[in-house]
């Protein structure tokens, strides 16, 4: 079967950076399929970053090879990795891009520092590792390498710290940490957290939100609901929360508890 | 050989929706080549999302499967189609986002409720049925799975009614049903509504088009052209007709006929 | 192994257009990779279209086809033409978008006036030979047709001339021609051109910059440094030089060399 590799970047469309890139990792594994999860991570946004490729990747093949290049500090002091986990690699900077997607708490986790050059572009910028660095070792993954001939075993990683949850009896406190396309309003609080205790409200902006939904196709004007990657959203049945709330990223989100014992929402 | 699916939603680059879409699809059919057709359509934009899909499938070998998501019912009451028309398959929501591209008159049109949820991922959320559902099921036809496999042939789909075009001995009444990139202003009035008859002028906005141009390549302010999809289109060469007139889809156009007896516009 | 066919274009995303040629493409030769290189060329910006391809272009495998669709006099008298150079064969119009990335100085170049219809679609529009001539023709290239099968040798082709640059004992004259996703400006001043010189300072808009890096990683506002494809260029840190300064293409660039005699920067 043809090998896969996928691509997530801060590159944007505009130029060839990540055109380049796919260049270099036909040289080295022509059968690959590359896929691109996604290029418009905000410029050096880590985090964006992490939970693009943290989403996508569990719904790829074993093997699956992701390259992901959201790295401010290229050319500086901080590392080059492959990480292998949940039967996939993945490739990027060490600067936490790839702790969501590629935990340590996977039971066949190990990691390396990329230190064989021999696997890299003869020349290498200081300024596009993702061209010079990450694409050939991608490239060489795919077509079967050994995570190990890659660079030297280690311990461990930068790992990426997701803004805490504070929660009590009565309430979590979170924020919303991405908004998406249609300007849902994503939280960092997993369905998880709830712990299947009833939600009364959630506070957001100057709103407070007691509508709940398991669809867009409600005729609420906004709607609290649990999207398909697990987290509690606020979202405008076919228009865009973040507009209508004027807030984004960052925004704290109060989640109020309904004060009895535990039931789940489907007792309401 | 090997098979392709084209995706075709309003998914947006920013997100990993697409790339979610496919992983899945590799997952269920390594050999796949994927094509985007365009994730920009505007956010549940079910005809603009139906025009884009039919300008292109026409180009694609036989057996293609065309998956496209424009969705805004995800999750409620609409149905779930896959239909087989000129060779090809469509999967997407019965809204009438397939009906451009398999429209009902192909000799080999076939539909099927997609019911057979053994195809589907094994949990489906409310609001991601491009990745729990279409995905899945693109690539289990892209692999060669039958038709009649996903689901209960039906016999009538929802169809999309493009606003109506008003002709009458000396005119044609229509609108603007798209922009492209380059600003030109695409009407809903195809060349053979003209059925051979010399158009005068072409009245948009506060201006009446007398320059007709076979390509952009002119020296005229505004043309009327038809464009290589077959539709009368008012364009600036080398600029924005949409810019110009301030102008863009739902604007009214008057398309004025030359009042003798039919002749071609070569004659003229 | 798989053919490579690679896509630039200034067709952006929004519309049909790059997903019809890729059907096209698929439709010649159904095992072809194709790559998109990019498809946000500004409309028209023959110069930006051709700096994109020769930037990639050298990170591909030997065979694979460039097709380079930026192309304002299409349906009008230029030529359509093939080159072959480095081992690439590069498909697009006559315009000088191709010379950067196949000079004529390439050993190996050879170029063709594409004249065999027969390899075209059967209906050829005067506004999208994209899909109509340059589609079928990488098509039919990348599955192993002979490059002078695709029309009749030619001579010479329009060549590109990028700004000038002025260069004197103690200066070097040039501008901005390019600004990457990141706000850094990129320059018409090769690496090559400083001659092992040493720059004491760059002026742009109303600044002087004195600072150098090899990388982004810097705590200075702005520096110079040569990019990864080996150009001059003013960034900012983790932010936009563009942005900053206020400029982009166009904008002059004045480099001042140091007056001894010739030393690397490496000496300072």
């Amino acid at each position: 079967v043809p090998p896969v590799v996928t691509l997530t970047t801060d590159f944007g469309p505009h130029d060839s950076f990540v055109g380049t890139m796919k260049g270099v990792i036909l040289s080295r594994c022509r059968e690959t399929q590359i896929v691109d999860v996604t290029h418009e991570v905000p410029p050096q946004d880590v985090r964006i970053g992490a939970l693009r490729i943290a989403a996508a990747a569990p719904y790829f093949p074993p093997g699956t090879v992701h390259a992901v290049v959201v790295d401010p500090g290229v050319g500086a002091s901080r590392r080059a990795i492959a990480v292998a986990a949940h039967s996939q690699l993945f490739v990027g900077p060490d600067n936490g891009v790839l702790t969501l997607a590629a935990p340590r708490t996977a039971s066949d986790w190990r990691a390396v520092h990329l230190t064989n050059s021999d696997l890299w572009l003869s020349k290498v910028s200081s300024t596009f590792h993702g061209r010079d660095i990450f694409a050939p070792v991608a490239g060489f993954l795919a077509c079967g390498g050994r995570l190990e001939r890659a660079g030297e075993l280690i311990e461990s990683i930068v790992e990426l710290e997701l803004p805490a949850v504070a929660a009590s009896e009565l309430e979590i406190m979170g924020m919303v940490i991405d908004v998406d396309r249609f300007g849902n309003l994503i939280t960092n609080i997993r369905e998880s957290e709830l712990d299947q205790r009833t939600v009364d409200a959630v506070e957001i902006g100057s709103v407070t939100v007691t509508d709940f939904s398991q669809t867009y196709d409600a005729s609420m004007r906004l709607v609290v609901l649990v999207n398909s990657d697990g987290w509690l959203e606020i979202a405008a049945p076919l228009a865009s929360a973040s507009a209508i709330l004027g807030v984004g990223i960052g925004e704290p989100v109060r989640v109020r508890l309904r004060p009895e014992a535990a039931s789940t929402r489907g007792d309401d």
